[in-house]
């Protein structure tokens, strides 16, 4: 198995939304439209999706499609090169309906982060600190 | 706001046994050890990280550690070069002790693919078909 990640998908609501949410909010490049009844972002290394989650709850198998708690154990973090850039993609996200749900802070691993939901609750960190970036844009992990 | 996504971290019950299972069941690479309390694997793009449950639940404020429902709303996928990469990465996660609560079968959208979930129930889709590969290992996506 190649160490990859090929995508994310979330399962929303209210796939508008999300996709006005991910794309005119935050920004996120994407030729898709919700029409398309799912839509993907290109982003570096991994591709996130979104689909009805509905019907992502069907595409794993039947039985899946319940009432999903509001944590998901999951979450997704977007590392910034600069400290004061965690502030701008929180007010970036907060402008576009994001619940801040913690604000920015230093964290006790010597960095700086705060924590925002999406439309559907899914939890985003938005951190800097602790990772050099690889040339990608990735983190440079050892 | 840069289009990507840096970690995406998965709150564990059982650190040592994520570790072995992300490590010696499905071989990504990591020079990290449960002892540190996290683990980082280096994939292309986004960095997987194992964290305890209880502990990524207070990272993100008070009232979050809740007992989370079986279907999260998110799915991470494996895409593989080759058709018959789906069996070959389904038995792989198999043998190190994952479930497979779908398996491989063709799908609607004209590819071959099959899920499992990992020790504590998060979905992976492995999935052949309908995306190119950049040369990264990234899925090209228009």
């Amino acid at each position: 198995m190649e160490p990859r990640v090929s995508l994310i998908t979330l399962g929303v609501a209210d796939l508008e939304r999300s996709y006005r949410f991910y794309k005119d909010g935050l920004g996120l490049p994407t030729t898709r439209k919700p029409e398309d009844g799912i839509v993907f972002f290109q982003t570096s290394g991994v591709t996130l999706a979104l689909y009805p989650y509905a019907k992502l709850a069907e595409d794993v198998g039947p039985g899946w499609d319940e009432p999903r708690s509001r944590f998901t154990g999951i979450t997704l973090a977007h590392n910034v090169r600069e400290r004061q850039q965690v502030d701008e993609v929180l007010a970036l996200a907060a402008a576009a309906g994001a619940d801040l749900v913690k604000p920015a802070a230093d964290t006790f691993w010597g960095g700086y982060s705060g924590y925002f939901t999406d439309p559907d609750g899914y939890l985003w960190e938005i951190a800097w600190g602790a990772f050099d970036f690889n040339e990608d844009g990735s983190l440079h992990v050892t």
